[in-house]
């Protein structure tokens, strides 16, 4: 890897068109790099690209977090009293180094893509050949290495066929035409780049933390349970850990053996299936994640920024609106590795307690009948409180509503209020369950939906406090201040004036049905008496539609009632 | 105590007018109650009476959860085959016990205040004779039977003052005039009797729990500090849970004896400290329940129902809605309990842990420069992370951000895309430690506000999966639809029309400003021509200002258009 690193960092730096002198001149690539043409996170850009590229950054940051040699051209320098340093420039060195790698995509010259093509297999071979040549490492399990790579050698495998076809696309001539551009914005399948990128990314987070999980713990166990004997079983016996009837003598510990290994089995399985459930839960999440985007940012581009937000926001960029669109990929990554932590923590002790039910169930029958019999309240209690709730629901069905044909109205009120009165002492202990529910609902529900960042894990009227919502919103401002499809089309339409080549037909009918989209009808105004009553029901309806535009009406506009109807109204 | 009840039993049981022959007769009390006059939950009943009345019910309640005889009129229950049942029929018997104290009020009569008084002081005399004559016991600690009576007998010493006062102005003359009620209805202090007698029962709540808190745990941990002895000292010494300079030597540990008894003193300030700050804290939240009842209840009152709940409600009573409204109060009560405990648990631990650094500052700096050496990462790296942040913010102020007089527009987008790539490792990192924080804040705000029943532990979308939330909502509906001031207005208008013997002037003048809080300016229709175009302007304001009413609209009116003039339309 050394050499590797040697032979292709040089090239990495020479592709960004700067001076190679020394190590420490890759901090100059920092206020150098800008100089590169580089407008890949554009929407125009190639997706899948540059999502490969940022997957392939993720990965190594995830290798480089474990790693004792974060960098890969000094050897052994953790050991060196400079390790800690290393590691730190490690998090600005490998973004630099694969840096060419998306490069080559966005100057769209052959040349470039040639660059792509043979830096990308360069890549690709050099990883391959080093996990097949050496597939075992030391470090926590000898597999790990291997696996944890291999989301960036699908990534490079990515790239080296992704380079080719735009090689041979630039040299066929055929061009991504406007009409493209003008589908992808208006097609059912269209989600902004830095989403597709933080859920790429997120998604690799996610096989990364389970691969940990996984191979941090399942083969401890294993070796564990092969390597369980007589001797320590009669300690878990005599420790009252495992159940036994016969006397705890060494030769006779068969039976027992069995049980200990069998727990030991049964709790591996357990670890494996809370493991699966989560990363289907996360993934599940993260899936639905762009669903609520897609339907969000439709919802603003309308106006209705209420069905959004809670309260009225005004749509520009800000400070803090850039500073959230920047970091929004990295946390939506890193809320993802989190979230799958905190859930496998919980499901695991959950899986283990049902399935202690299931399978230890000797062990469990003891406990349980112990439990019964001493500190849970005894079956009369349940069933009182379970009677209450069953008598005061037909109470207030059959006795206390009146059920008129159009509307329900209240009645036997005496009987009502002495009800409410009695049945005070068992609603109070009713409210206590209630309360052990909302404590478990709230828990649960906020430990699987940590992961997603649309959500706030806050109450209403305080959501914005939590960070990763916070990021949310802000990272939406951006998005849809940068790229209303209005605003799009119009663009579009310039450049295909601009550009007179092409067959204009078919492209002006597909604009046209773009900006039909966000179109609004225009409203006759025939007869000048009623210009003034029109005016302000276009403006309330109007306002009714867009109520963020209440906000600032009276400072962007000098005479609401006249400047009314020039007021965007889409039709519902 | 078993006197008191054989006495004062069937005294209660021929206040409300039933045979008394048996114990188990008891049980016939629930379907007679019905008949004795029992309006004591509408709004015009002695507030504060029926807020005792629910104190010393839960306090009961309370008593009767930890006592081993839970029925006084049968003694040794608990030991006897049936004691469990004892336990359940005691649920019903407090409420049966104690219901003539609430009902000897709503009668209006001077012999129902009479029997008031006598029943009160009654009460008031055996419970005040029984603890001062007998103020120990031996259950959990000596004072806290009597601790425990305290909100008992305040609310009957409340009761005993009440119905004199309720029986001089039977004989004076002065009656409770309608203009009160209209003040009541309208005044700034108006809060429903429900959620008065709610917050008296969790207040009561609080103070139990934080007794029962206090004399579980302080006593323990003073005979613990009391008692320590060298020997123990040398044993914590060996496992090295007290650092120690000398040798374990018995008789050299005068130093180590006076640092185990300084940590468990400052355990016990750790302790009361945080409860304290729970005690405060929950009332807090209590209380601002009631600042946001009174907002809530008013947006409603003005139709903003999508102001209060983030989905359109119809507020008419529903099965749900009788359930939720009379158990409201319990579940109030029930997670005050709750959520004083949980807050109980996490602030000891912080406070422990904060104090930690401060009392034990020679355990604490051994563990703290162990951590710092060990797991902790290097500082550099956290330079490194706040480094970056700044750097963002500032970049994005001073370099993305193109800074009109009008709106900020984005600028720079090349070196923002650079910048962005490059500092995507370093912002995951910073989006874990953000996922940290999201996960503490929201642990503590849950924490802190589960005692709120108003507000919902979930997220907008499923705030109903919250049992509290989902009590509170229908409890609202049951409020609002029942208890309108203009409703409430026009009754009373219709009383007066009927009791004509009062100042009818000085009552109008407030029943009109009354109604004129809700009344709306109907615009002239002067022309013909200018009513459609006026119609729809009403409708979409009205619409505006009342989104709710877009549900029933089709429904309810045959021509919208025709009618929308006659719609409510509150002026803004």
């Amino acid at each position: 890897p050394r050499l590797y690193h040697i032979c292709m960092a040089p090239i990495s730096v020479s592709t960004c068109h700067i001076p190679w002198d020394d190590l420490f001149a890759l901090m100059l690539l920092i206020p150098s790099l800008p100089c590169s043409p580089a407008n890949f996170l554009e929407e125009e850009g190639n997706r899948g690209l540059v999502a490969a590229v940022f997957g392939i950054l993720f990965s190594s940051l995830c290798v480089l977090v474990l790693d004792t040699d974060p960098l890969p051209l000094i050897t052994h320098s953790s050991q060196s009293t400079r390790g800690k340093y290393w590691k730190i420039l490690a998090l600005l060195y490998y973004p630099a180094f694969y840096y060419p790698l998306m490069a080559c995509a966005t100057v769209r010259h052959k040349a470039s893509y040639l660059m792509g093509c043979l830096l990308s297999w360069c890549h690709c071979v050099v990883h391959i050949w080093q996990k097949v040549d050496c597939p075992q490492s030391p470090k926590i399990y000898r597999y790990y290495s291997t696996l944890s790579y291999i989301p960036i050698i699908l990534c490079l495998v990515l790239l080296s066929l992704w380079y080719p076809a735009l090689l041979i696309k630039s040299f066929t001539g055929q061009k991504e035409t406007l009409d493209k551009e003008v589908t992808q914005i208006y097609g059912v399948t269209w989600i902004p780049l830095k989403l597709i990128l933080s859920i790429t990314t997120a998604m690799i987070a996610v096989y990364q933390v389970a691969l940990l999980l996984l191979v941090a713990v399942i083969p401890t166990i294993q070796i564990i349970r092969a390597g369980m004997t007589k001797d320590i079983v009669v300690l878990l016996v005599q420790f009252g850990l495992v159940p036994s009837e016969s006397p705890a003598v060494p030769g006779d510990m068969e039976k027992e053996l069995r049980t200990v290994k069998y727990y030991l089995w049964s709790l591996e399985v357990c670890y494996i299936c809370s493991l699966v459930l989560c990363c289907l839960l996360t993934c599940t999440m993260l899936l639905r994640t762009l669903v609520m985007h897609r339907s969000n940012l439709k919802a603003l581009y309308q106006g209705a920024v209420l069905d959004v937000f809670y309260k009225a926001h005004i749509l520009r960029p800000s400070r803090q609106a850039i500073v959230c669109w920047m970091s929004f990929a990295s946390f939506q990554t890193a809320f993802a590795c989190l979230g799958l932590l905190i859930q496998q923590v919980i499901f695991f002790i959950c899986s283990v307690g049902f399935a202690g039910g299931f399978c230890c169930l000797e062990w469990c029958l003891m406990l349980g009948a112990f439990l019964l019999a001493s500190s849970l309240p005894p079956r009369p209690f349940w069933l009182t409180l379970v009677v209450a709730v069953i008598v005061q629901n037909l109470a207030a069905h059959y006795q206390f509503l009146e059920q008129h044909p159009l509307r329900k109205e209240l009645t036997n009120r005496r009987a009502l209020y002495i009800a409410t009165y009695l049945l005070f002492p068992i609603n109070v202990l009713v409210g206590v369950l209630a309360g052990l529910w909302r404590m478990l609902i709230s828990g649960l529900y906020n430990s699987i939906h940590f992961c997603q960042l649309d959500i706030s894990l806050l109450n209403r009227g305080v959501e914005t406090f939590d960070p990763g919502y916070h990021t949310y919103c802000h990272y939406l401002k951006i998005e849809v201040s940068q790229s209303h499809p209005v605003m799009k089309a119009f663009c579009l339409l310039l450049l295909q004036l601009a550009r007179p080549e092409g067959p204009s037909g078919l492209r002006a009918s597909n604009v046209e049905e773009g900006i039909q989209l966000m179109q609004h009808k225009q409203a006759p105004l025939s007869r000048a008496r009623f210009k003034q009553s029109r005016a302000r029901w276009w403006l309330a309806y109007t306002l009714l539609h867009n109520p963020s535009l209440t906000a600032c009406r009276k400072t962007a506009l000098c005479d609401p009632t006249a400047n009314g109807t020039q007021l965007s109204t889409p039709e519902p």
